[in-house]
């Protein structure tokens, strides 16, 4: 079982991420986090917090983070996903009341509850949150077994030339969470442009004919939409469940060690994640990036987790 | 009765400033926070502990916060501040015990648990544990009355030609706090500058003949050496009580508003305070910098605070 | 004699500071390049020759340079001297052609023409002709005797917070300009905002009762309202001529040496003159800026200039 | 016929540049100036005489231009190019003399001389000259053909992770080429990586027979055991001659039309050449990057050279 603290803000890839983990039963998911991104951390965390209602999800702290990045300005995605942050299916009011705790110190209490080496912490957003409970607590980083992260690109970006959505919504926390000593993989474009929700795959899910396997196929279909117009995709890629499928499973991706780091003053590459594969990666490389994905055996994984839902 | 909350990383000024909050009458002494800057988090922590026996305060709760910047790697002072980071005296072993909290939480914590409007913050270190906690709770800002901080200076640096210690060790934490809509006082070294404790000060002090008065006396000659040694001053300027003494009189010194941001990312100028004084401060400025100190009414609130002490 | 070289931009300051240059008996004018800045080349350049009909200057080149900074894109001053650089007199037809040489190599050729050591170049624009200069022809650094410049300030800027027009519209042509090894004083904002053309002053130089005298009269008025409107000075500060009063009587203002240095890369301190006052300059220091006016000698070598030109 | 002006800094692949440019009869080579790069502007100014005599130049000028970049320090390459900038084969003495022009000058004159749209820019070193002649005489800007140029890299660097020598070491002087609206080639690393002087390669250019051949071969003997040293490759990629086979037959290469800036501020990325390949360029896009190399036809056109040179 590989526990993980999922740090989110849904976000229609984050929804279904949630729903891979909560699905899969090698994930045991201690605890959901939010944090603004997307949408106004209020809008991601009703969302999350709906996502969980729709996939019966019970028994599982959920805590509201950050409301703004460290340094920056708010910058939210209504092009990508919506007013709601997660426009598409009707969502229903969700029943699970919110942790009292603030989302840092839900993880920061979690990881130090656990065993060391024992928790993963998945964060598909931005990084303000993990950065937070970085500084305030030092210790939760020799603890964390990994950090398996949504964001970055290594040859490229979304939201400028060089930089991707997570990362440069608040690249000063993303420098703090890359620069830490724990082992870190990048699951970024790169790697989930290769996920993309092809017209077969669509049709797989809603085959599968539940009520979760229909509200990720209307998620699709609005997330199909917005990318097609505001990036041109002709089929829309699925970020965020790629960083909970290497955790499931790393063999349905390949990795490439490297340095890496966030860039903060550059005129045309803040918030680029530059990794450097001039050389073999030193031996106390605790970076890497995702690099190629076994597309069919990450669909799998997601049909998988729905049809075990119900 | 101003009410403060002191985040500070004594050395030997913020010692003085702790000193002058604990004896001067007008102030109420919420909390002691300590944030690394002059020395470690472990150092000035035990610092501010060892202060709080000699000055007999009991009943304030005193936390440590942030080991390190948010982004930057540490940086500290040994040169000015020993390697102990109050050198000179021989400190006493503290007899006051640490609030369990985290620093951000018990400035959290007080802020939200006073009326608003009444509470004053009075960093006199880094602004790591501030900037933390506003975005931990960002309901704070509207709560806290005023920052009232040393820190910056509009004409000059003392850690590089343009910027000052307190806020070139944590640039991204200053800018944060600068950045908030609360009041915020700069008291910088334009004004610290002025804050000398001249060979007359001193002699005021030790007549007072207390214990207190000779622990400051032996902290303002192990501070004068090194001021002269680091940085040619012929008697040292003692920063951090300036802070508190604006709060307890505003009288003690002249200030000017104007916009204030804090730069992260010239090549000379990073950790500068920058102040706009290209025009008046426009109707919904809420910053002002310290300009002109009153010497003698600064000094007799300091001598007066120590013989209250007794 | 001083022989100098008057590369300027006029600009209304820029043409009382050819007035002064031709007009004092200690100055050999050798030269008068010009560079985009306070408007378009094109318009500056026929604003240098007007000015020179004016002054009734025969036997000395004019060249035209740079029509556009190194690297930033165009930036003009229409607020501050109106559409055509010089508004407010009558501009008379030029009557002097241009040489036919680039300002660059007008600047290369006369620096190596004259004994080394005995050419100053004054700058009073962007320092986009001198930079190219100097990387096109090294060898006129170790020839030229000084460079004295108009631009800059220690401590605060005109065109933003921390930054100067004629160093902000190139930053990087002022880097190159600072950095080489030649011996530079900055004639900065601190220096020319002392400078002002009191109502007194007009009335002096009106009372001159020339032609030339009645031009500088209408510049000034010109100048004196847009002051007035776009920056809030009751009397306007005239820049230029202060850089060539330094070179004829240094005496006209103090000066201090101090390492400088131009901030290429700030988010609000682009341009910025970076000055380092925290020690004594080193002993191998070239670069010292402009403190303090001696008002009344200033003014007098103005008038006495413009008596001189009849 | 292409008329090309190569701007080089000789330097083992420029070498071969210039005996390709000198060997194919579809090239004009009009002439060859040379910039500080790979060694000093005098060394590699000597090398460009020396391969012309090697390579039976005649009648073609060669000027030497900028002894140093524009705003950085000078960065050369000797781990890479030996002391000399051409370590390796014995040079001989230079017979050509130097045109007494400017490398600017002649860049601008030749330009000028010849029908607009008929004269190619062929930089294989740093772009200071080019940058130079550019903001000199902008009317050379609208007179060139194209800019094809060797240097940057979309997807990674050399002389730091994302960025390529020719472009690091004056990136001002880039983003000055870059910039301006001629149509400009980016023939990178992303190219001239796959351009390898294999053992088959160096055994075809052996054979030839001749002396300049024997030139090339111990060229890139020295050259190929630098390159296993410092970076890694088991044989040497040699950038240059790309650029001009790409003049000779543009199917030697694919191309990308690509929107491309230059980074001048960024921590990790200065000088990093930001291409943007998120949608597809626009219509008044002028760059394009260098994608696919066809290896055999790039060495048939560098043997056909040098036995035509004979």
């Amino acid at each position: 079982m590989q526990k993980i603290i999922l740090d989110c803000d849904p976000g229609h890839d984050d929804a279904i991420a949630l729903l891979l983990a909560h699905g899969n039963p090698s994930i045991e998911l201690l605890a959901v986090t939010t944090v603004v991104g997307n949408q106004t951390l209020e809008k991601v965390t009703r969302n999350a917090l709906a996502v969980a209602r729709v996939a019966g999800i019970t028994g599982v702290p959920f805590a509201a983070g950050c409301a703004r990045p460290l340094v920056r300005d708010i910058e939210v995605a209504p092009d990508i996903h919506g007013e709601s942050g997660l426009d598409g299916p009707v969502l229903p009011e969700p029943t699970l009341a919110l942790d009292p705790r603030h989302a840092v110190d839900l993880i920061i209490d979690t990881v130090m509850a656990h065993e060391p080496g024992t928790v993963t912490l998945v964060p598909t957003g931005g990084l303000t949150n993990i950065a937070l409970a970085a500084r305030k607590e030092p210790r939760i980083v020799p603890r964390v077994k990994e950090v398996v992260l949504m964001g970055g690109g290594y040859h490229g970006g979304n939201w400028s030339a060089t930089s991707e959505f997570n990362i440069i919504i608040d690249p000063e926390a993303a420098h703090i969470v890359f620069s830490e000593p724990w082992p870190l993989t990048m699951v970024g474009l790169d790697l989930t442009h290769q996920a993309l929700a092809t017209p077969s795959v669509v049709e797989r899910i809603r085959s599968i004919g539940t009520e979760p396997a229909q509200f990720v196929v209307e998620l699709l279909e609005f997330f199909g939409g917005t990318y097609l117009e505001a990036q041109g995709f002709a089929h829309p890629p699925v970020h965020d469940p790629c960083a909970v499928a290497r955790v499931i499973d790393p063999s349905v991706m390949t990795v490439r060690r490297a340095p890496l780091t966030v860039e903060l003053t550059g005129t045309h590459t803040l918030g680029m994640t530059v990794a450097d594969f001039r050389a073999p990666a030193p031996a106390d490389c605790t970076t890497q990036v995702a690099v190629d994905l076994d597309h069919e055996k990450f669909w799998n994984l997601v049909v998988d987790a729905l049809e075990r839902i119900g």
